[in-house]
């Protein structure tokens, strides 16, 4: 990757009941200024006005899986998220040439994920990224889905370079000063790097950088026609990013038995108790710790 | 109120997003020798079959507030809540001569309201059994709504006796195993408490009972057309029951100025930040911390 930035783009509410992005977006629509830097056009979006209406997370279906290629070149796919997903990717894209250069996509989580920034891709200016975010505030975690990469079905994925921001633990429909003023925060560090990098200055990133890498997500033991039959065992709720070695507990049954992680590596789970998840059939997402080493400028 | 107890029922799912009291009338369903005792029989409800399986509060309005005795007699209110509550009310009252001597109504809020414990009415026996319960757990905190009586529009006023279970901090759509053990702790000892009262045995009740007693509900800062101009000032979020004095933060605009509360009185914030209350404008509900001198047996 090279080549100047001239377009940054902040998306909030892609789901419609994570509050902290949407009232942020809102803000830098009062307050445009706030937004400004010297190199770039930052702009703001919106992205699920019916569902940020109905304080729901989507209408028809899930608008952040909305965006693999095949499906946003599909004709059939004629629901409220697939329609929404085309005219942002014809707005932001297309992902081989797309009209945003970076893309920040702010989301909550009910998982106990403090600041946690998923990029976009691997691409070394995106790593460096994200080495200087979590350099400059050390509850910044850096988090690499299994599709670090535009083949990803995120709205993020419509650009190469920028990232996911999930804060959290909030609870859908509520708004924490806490965490929206860390988001903000956040989003201020992201465009000072930028508008330095776009003039030729290269702010200070470290080495390395700890990434936690997506293995596998785990879902919920159920009964044979779906039902629940256990929860997050007390000892592991709010652990996000906490490491999990075999024999500890993972779940609770309904019925009082501890149920164990069983496997040989120790793994670090996050998205613990995501409300939107239970029906993705995700109790948790396990993750590796490991730490790349970052290429120089 | 004197007589005996002989029918008590456990109401779950009255919000189809609050899964702690849905799951425990799931497991009471499924294991009914949990709730046998002696000298009454305890059945089970869930409240809003069709907001359980959309994992949404209500479907067309707040169930929780459809009980009014107006409301009930009116032909004319035929939503889906609408209808429900008049088939609860078919079952559970008439709220003069109800078919059930107490109902347990299971909620959760995303406040950090712990175990709180809102009785349906004020009668010694109520109160009592509300006084038995904080003495026998410390984290249970009692609090009367304005209308502690069967004039209330809840759930619960169908039958003169027995409280709304609030627990929380908890996320919509969320299960906390912590909050579900100690919840179903509390139904127990609930039921124990009536089962031996009914055999003419008095488990013991201190002289005095702490009550909060709701003043009243405090919107958000909007503006002309109801947008928020703020939000729960960070020192008081996750602070319900503590005391709150005149010039202590209350919320913050996301202009980033504190407004302070203003009032003579100290009073003691509850239900803060729930997210089922932004669309009822209430940011949190102020109350007084009273002292109840209890009536002998």
């Amino acid at each position: 990757m090279s080549g100047l930035i001239r377009r940054v783009v902040i998306v909030g509410g892609t789901h419609g009941n994570e509050l902290t992005g949407i009232y942020l977006i809102k803000k830098f629509q009062q307050f445009p200024q706030l937004l400004h830097r010297q190199s770039f056009e930052c702009v703001t979006l919106l992205a699920n006005p019916k569902a940020i209406a109905a304080n729901r997370r989507y209408i028809d279906r899930d608008l952040n899986r909305c965006f693999a290629n095949e499906d946003l070149a599909n004709p059939a796919l004629t629901g409220y998220e697939d329609r929404r997903a085309k005219e942002i990717a014809a707005q932001l894209g297309p992902k081989s040439q797309p009209n945003a250069d970076v893309i920040i996509d702010l989301h909550s989580t009910t998982a106990n994920m403090g600041l946690t920034i998923l990029p976009s891709s691997k691409y070394p200016v995106n790593l460096r990224l994200a080495a200087y975010l979590s350099a400059l505030n050390p509850l910044v975690r850096v988090c690499c889905g299994v599709q670090c990469n535009q083949d990803a079905p995120m709205l993020r994925s419509l650009s190469p370079l920028g990232c996911t921001i999930e804060v959290g633990a909030i609870a859908q429909g509520v708004l924490n000063a806490d965490y929206l003023q860390q988001t903000e925060r956040l989003i201020h560090n992201i465009l000072d790097y930028l508008d330095a990098m776009n003039q030729g200055e290269f702010l200070p990133v470290p080495p390395s950088l700890n990434v936690y890498q997506v293995i596998s997500s785990v879902d919920y033991p159920r009964n044979a026609s779906g039902e629940l039959q256990a929860v997050i065992h007390p000892h592991l709720q709010f652990k996000d990013y906490e490491p999990l070695s075999d024999g500890e507990p993972m779940f609770l049954k309904f019925t009082g038995e501890a149920i164990p992680y069983r496997g040989e590596a120790t793994v670090y789970p996050i998205f613990i108790n995501e409300a939107a998840y239970y029906e993705k059939k995700i109790a948790m997402t396990l993750t590796s710790k490991q730490q790349l080493r970052l290429e120089a400028v």
